[in-house]
């Protein structure tokens, strides 16, 4: 058994894994990991694992391997991935939470299989629905949370108004914000704006005396400008807008790389000025907000990108670790029996 | 009457009108607009836009004030503004395409009583549902289609399908591709992705004999990286992506700013390298790609951002002409056509 904090690794799962997954293990003890106390329960093939960790010394020394060969493929369904995946590197990650040999499990691979397993196998928090993906996002003043990002695609009020407790538990744990902003993504910030749901929760949200800092409706723009620390949305929308973002973030970043390789005098412009936009590339980098967490289980999943290289999955470690170092499971406890009570209290149904 | 291209406009329609639209007006027949026939009603209150006018010689010049202090406020819901919004600027700027005296409307007041009004008085074409509302973004190769925007916050599997045919034409007219590829706005590219509406309307495109030129399904990060020429998606769904693209490119350019001018070494190299950085920055404006236009019905009505200014105003005009000057409007009828029959005869229904 290991011990101090543990980590139980889907070694097998994201695009190219296990390579990616052992570097960024390596990337993360070489950097925000010197001197951390994190070990890893390994699960995947031991015929890969074992040349991948002879060139990750850091990594081998605190991990133990638990051998399956059996993998999730990326485009399976969740059903068939419950029906036939018991024993795969996914499943035996959740599980070593679910037995208490790991804090937190962690995962590149197929999000739906991962949602569906963590359901399964940790079980929902009382009172809530579905678990919802929360994934972070860098603004001019730091970085906002999005929830619902891929797990939900069709939501009820209720489930918006139960993210936006989960997102504010999280948003406290991981940047230490005592009242972080909640706001709603609409189509508009009027009163009439979007569909019956959002309506619905808009109201829910707007009569509650929880204490929830919320800033009523935000639109798409104010994801990437700050209009609220914690961003709600249904699965659907906030896997979309995410992405979004991610795409013109590449998408500038190749106009960048045009223009200022454009000629000579550019590139030796450029390179005179290489600190300045060294700076720039990393604040925009999005390897350096790479990591959701799924929000409402008795335990704590950590999904990856399954495209990010080892600097993002890194960054997926870190914010994994900061998250079991907290003690937000029992602060969702609390805010969702009171969000619960309160639905109660005013007749709240939908 | 005006001779040659008339444009509708609603003078008081967008956050700064009417000044931004003035200034877009003269701004536009400085640059685009020079030699072009273009001519202007001008739908607004005479006593704010004499004064306006006398300092853009231009458009006093090419324009007929219609006058009316009748204004739509941007959050009049749509039903509040058809009620009491006859005769207002917005109302008369479709008017006066309806009435013959106009080829395009134009406006940058309350996109729901902007479509609203051009549903009433324009029709929709014969067997189109709703208006959608297509919007342009940059990507590496050139600028990607979405649509919808923001008109049709909830959709079925039909209007799916037309907003594809719609935007193939638009794209056709406007941009000059044969073939524009059109994609379907999804959370992943996998078939069971998505929900019920998604999944009718990709087997609906895909079973096509038309030709189109259908991609399948396409995510977040393909607007911006030119997945698609043409991306079909609903207009909640649509209105956020669209709003996200624009709030990470102003994120990006926060960031860029605050890293070229850090420090006096950054300052200096920067203006050394000024020309690729204005390069740059041209290339990532956003109103670049200003101006959406509503498609379906029998008129052209052009949506300019409401918070605009002048220079992204007079990019909305310009795509106005471009339209104007097409035939996309009889394109769009046969295309249409060809749609619904293919509906019958396999029994497509919703």
């Amino acid at each position: 058994m290991l011990d101090g904090l543990v980590i139980s690794v889907d070694a097998m799962g994201g695009d190219d894994a296990p390579g990616v997954v052992i570097k960024g293990l390596e990337y993360f003890l070489k950097h925000e990991g010197k001197g951390r106390r994190a070990r890893f329960l390994l699960h995947g093939d031991k015929a890969q694992l074992d040349p991948l960790l002879a060139k990750a010394p850091r990594t081998r020394e605190r991990s133990e391997i638990v051998h399956t060969e059996k993998v999730i493929a990326m485009d399976d369904k969740p059903s068939q991935a419950l029906r036939r995946g018991k024993d795969s590197s996914m499943w035996n990650a959740v599980a070593g939470v679910k037995a208490g040999r790991a804090n937190i499990a962690l995962s590149a691979g197929n999000t739906g299989a991962l949602m569906a397993m963590g359901k399964l196998q940790l079980r929902m928090k009382q009172g809530v629905q579905r678990p919802a993906l929360a994934a972070s996002w860098p603004n001019p003043n730091g970085i906002s949370v999005v929830l619902d990002v891929g797990a939900n695609v069709d939501v009820d009020a209720a489930q918006l108004t139960e993210f936006a407790v989960l997102g504010e538990a999280y948003y406290k744990a991981i940047y230490k914000k005592d009242d972080p902003t909640i706001g709603l993504l609409n189509v508009g910030t009027e009163e009439q704006k979007g569909n019956a749901v959002i309506r619905a929760a808009h109201e829910r949200l707007s009569q509650s005396q929880l204490g929830l800092n919320y800033v009523g409706y935000v639109e798409g723009n104010d994801i990437s400008m700050g209009g609220a620390d914690v961003v709600v949305t249904d699965g659907f929308t906030g896997n979309i807008a995410l992405k979004t973002a991610e795409g013109t973030a590449k998408l500038i970043g190749t106009f960048f790389n045009e223009a200022l390789k454009g000629n000579l005098w550019s590139k030796f412009t450029t390179s005179l000025n290489s600190l300045a936009l060294f700076r720039l590339k990393r604040r925009i980098d999005p390897r350096r907000v790479n990591g959701a967490v799924f929000l409402g289980l008795n335990g704590v999943v950590i999904k990856s990108h399954g495209g990010t290289d080892h600097v993002g999955y890194a960054n997926a470690v870190n914010i994994a670790i900061g998250l079991a170092e907290s003690d937000f499971l029992e602060a969702i406890d609390a805010r969702m029996d009171a969000l619960h009570d309160e639905d109660d209290n005013i007749g709240f149904i939908v």
